[in-house]
């Protein structure tokens, strides 16, 4: 669907959805099929799938499932017969806007009076699909706008995964890296492994190995003295949700990333499609941080390291404060030193 | 030998040195009986025994095992036969000066023409165990020392093990947090796990278990979100080697945490012995910093999670300046704001 040399995170077709198996790459590539929007919901939540924007993919697509089973069944009110099926997608993950941003689109097709029955099924699932490619597009888009700010000969440092496999392909963050790297700008890229699931070490430095761009992963608290070596001149991450006021939320971790840059000079760069903007958060205050089990911390996959008794704190995510980050991307263009007022410029543009 | 409910990580006695094998706590509990210098160096450059204290305190013991052997062996003259056990010691991690200053300490002993033969042995073997029990003790001074600095009610984040593991027993970071725990001023304990070798999770949890002190694990990069959030007032760390000027090396990481605590107005405290502190390295520029082998970041202990293809940049040890440090604790007292000059003076007192 792309043309990356990463297998699709997302492939729907006449027989469904399948999703990528993102919790056992890179040991192994394997697709699960998914019927309806429960196991597409039961995906998100295990993280089967992840990244925001592949998040809102996947859940427009179950939609689709939704709607194709409630008519099988015999359902006449489609809308309403996938009500608690978008409930469901709904409360798969908080923290991503773009998962609630996919299904209000799918929703407004869903109450739609011209369509109903078997076209209006149809006409969902062209919706899922535009979703998905404008998704690559805007992708493609963030890379040229991304790689305009970098001059060569430029490490960089990035954190968790905003790939093809975050995405619909591409990439956000990695997508700037993928364009200014055949730009011949990016020489060299560390990836922080990103406990506790190891998006970096994984899915990271597996997208950057197939594409030939030299990558060497490190410990996530090894970044502050990687910029002081003066290895990298810029951080790029992607974004789970960006509030009006450009405050910006992500994996954890990125917070202090953003601080750390800042001490040695070393810029901040955040990839996210305009779908990843919430107008409606007034600042980062307000977004819902993901705290998962603290299983996820005490352990590696399973294998247990902390000792029984020891509890663990798990926030999933953190917010990075607009004042911290120099340049948000998106897909129409780019907002240096993001504040309120740029960022209202840029969405309304 | 020491009254934490911690296992001593070190145990001498007359069938020779015993380790706790710190690589595969906390699920078993084992010691390794050492019985020459070989095997000594051999079980520091494995992380068998890490944590610069304990480091050299092990080296001390292993100097008493070749002179051992080598009398057993007819040497006349030990100080000579046992010079390349000393460079095998002295070769197993360059980072931890505490292992130079044991090894010179015994060095002393070794030249010192009032003893020989068996008396010799004899005497190595008390100043070894010398230099254990003045750890201890040193420990002990900074958990006072340090605890003065701390009000209640006081939440702590370290990073690595610093504590009794690390230690001849009590700990030096962890010594504080005992201390300041027992006067009622400490309320929780964070622990970075702090990749790639876990001690923090492994070692610095299980240590609180066994104390009773509430611990909670947190991946490293989740430190800066914890301090926005207000639940720490004090970073407490340990060093592996302190400059004349105070700048601090530890475990990598560290001094990404002093940043972050500066920027949150957060204290940042090492807690060290004067063994740690070398007045003959002007600043933290000259310190070597050890690199251990990718494997330990491209997987979590033979656990692979990188692909292949992908390379890992892996230095272990970092050093934060003097300007970043709050209070550096030693067993003569505490240097707050140091510089050369008040390092001077408390190494002169």
């Amino acid at each position: 669907m792309t043309d990356t040399k990463t297998p699709d995170a997302i492939i729907w077709d006449n027989d469904g959805l399948r999703l990528l198996d993102q919790r056992i790459l890179p040991s192994r590539v394997e697709y699960l099929a998914l019927g309806d929007a429960r196991e597409t919901a039961d995906a998100i939540r295990d993280m089967v799938v992840r990244g925001a924007p592949a998040i809102g993919i996947t859940a427009s697509y179950g939609v689709v499932l939704a709607a194709r089973n409630a008519l099988a069944a015999g359902a006449d009110d489609l809308a309403r017969a996938v009500e608690s099926d978008l409930a469901l997608l709904a409360a798969s993950r908080p923290t991503a806007v773009n998962l609630f941003w996919a299904l209000d689109r799918m929703k407004s097709v869903l109450v739609n009076p011209a369509f109903s029955g078997q076209g209006l099924v149809d006409r969902l699932g062209v919706e899922a699909e535009r979703i998905h490619q404008e998704d690559i597009a805007a992708n493609r888009s963030m890379g040229d706008f991304g790689a305009g700010l970098i001059s060569a000969p430029c490490g960089v440092l990035t954190h968790c995964n905003a790939g093809a496999l975050a995405t619909g392909g591409y990439g956000t963050a990695l997508g700037v890296v993928r364009s200014a790297y055949a730009q011949g700008k990016v020489t060299h890229v560390y990836a922080d492994e990103t406990r506790p699931w190891m998006q970096g070490a994984r899915l990271t430095a597996w997208e950057m190995v197939q594409e030939g761009i030299p990558v060497s992963l490190e410990a996530d608290g090894a970044a502050a003295w990687l910029m002081k070596q003066g290895r990298v001149s810029w951080v790029i991450v992607g974004s789970d949700r960006i509030a009006a006021n450009g405050d910006v939320a992500n994996k954890i971790g990125t917070y202090g990333l953003a601080i750390l840059a800042r001490h040695h000079g070393v810029r901040f760069m955040v990839a996210a499609p305009t779908s990843t903007v919430d107008m409606d958060m007034s600042s980062g205050d307000g977004i819902p941080i993901e705290t998962r089990a603290e299983e996820e911390v005490l352990g590696v996959f399973g294998t247990r390291y902390g000792p029984e008794g020891a509890g663990a704190w798990n926030p999933v995510f953190d917010v990075t404060p607009a004042d911290l980050v120099d340049a948000i991307v998106t897909e129409r263009g780019v907002v240096e030193r993001p504040n309120r007022e740029r960022m209202a410029r840029m969405m309304a543009g």
